[in-house]
């Protein structure tokens, strides 16, 4: 029942973005009671974030090669295709709502971003475990290099998001991360 | 009077953000008429844009020294300081405004972002004549790669926007831009 109550959600919101999302809403679409529903999530902007949560997770894994650095650079081309699309315009909806709802931007952070970050994280571990990181690196701030762009792309689209694009941000960036590349100023 | 209007408009902008930004309160406090305000300004996001950017830009312009890329960085630094301000909240209104807005948006891009970037482009371009940066890099990923995650702080919190945090990035990116550095994969 629970898959069936976040593809509800994931549906709707992609269809009508955040306004037209509501807990009856998702209720009626997924033939669940509103009491299931407020078992697992506590008001509709979780619920909003875990329905895309689980439909994107999904479609933006990363890879486990021996190279962690291509692994991370392919994931950021797929990010920048799968945001491309209409998964964009829904994040583009929970950063607007989160701007005067703090209560929105605790999900999105909580539900989105920082298990993002998390995976984000892990795989970097992977590139400095194998000698492609330097082992000085704050791991945060590489992790806002790589993906603040992609964001920010979104978020004031000055220029369209691209596999290409993402691909040159993440040679540009790792460049200058690798044991050989020296150390920050 | 000019002046008078965009001193008024990016006061109103700071108190109460964009819903209580109107032509009319402007021109209340500006002691303007209307008139005279759409002369110059054709709707109230064109206006709040202005206001805001004749604040804000000289705040944040570059300074001109031996290193570019040393004042890159310390503009930087500057910005993420001011942004993490009063002007941060300005800027997240305004782009959570232009997300449903295409308007206010397009105000946004025109008004600020772009001009910022032309200006972070002549920056980088002193770098490249000086033997600083690599001739070959495309300028538009680099600035993405440099001002984004300053923005993806600003509209997805989940750490603070500190000075020391913009040096950080600013040395990872630059470090991997150096002639020196190897070319890109």
């Amino acid at each position: 029942m629970k898959i069936a109550i976040l593809k509800a959600a994931n549906e709707l919101l992609e269809e009508q973005g955040l306004s037209g999302f509501t807990i009856d809403a998702v209720a009626t679409r997924s033939g669940t009671a509103r009491s299931s529903i407020y078992r697992w999530w506590p008001n509709r902007g979780a619920l909003a974030i875990a329905g895309f949560l689980a439909e994107t997770a999904q479609k933006i894994g990363y890879p486990v090669t021996a190279s962690a650095v291509a692994d991370v650079k392919s994931q950021m081309m797929r990010v920048a295709e799968v945001y491309g699309q209409k998964v964009g315009r829904t994040i583009s909806a929970l950063v607007a709502q989160g701007q005067s709802d703090p209560e929105a931007l605790r999900a999105l952070l909580d539900g989105y971003v920082l298990p993002r970050r998390d995976e984000a994280k892990k795989a970097l571990l992977r590139g400095i475990a194998n000698g492609e990181l330097r082992a000085d690196i704050d791991l945060d701030v590489v992790i806002d290099a790589l993906y603040g762009p992609i964001w920010y792309r979104i978020l004031v689209p000055h220029a369209p998001l691209t596999p290409e694009w993402a691909a040159t941000l993440a040679d540009y960036v790792f460049n200058g991360l690798r044991p050989g590349a020296g150390g920050a100023e």
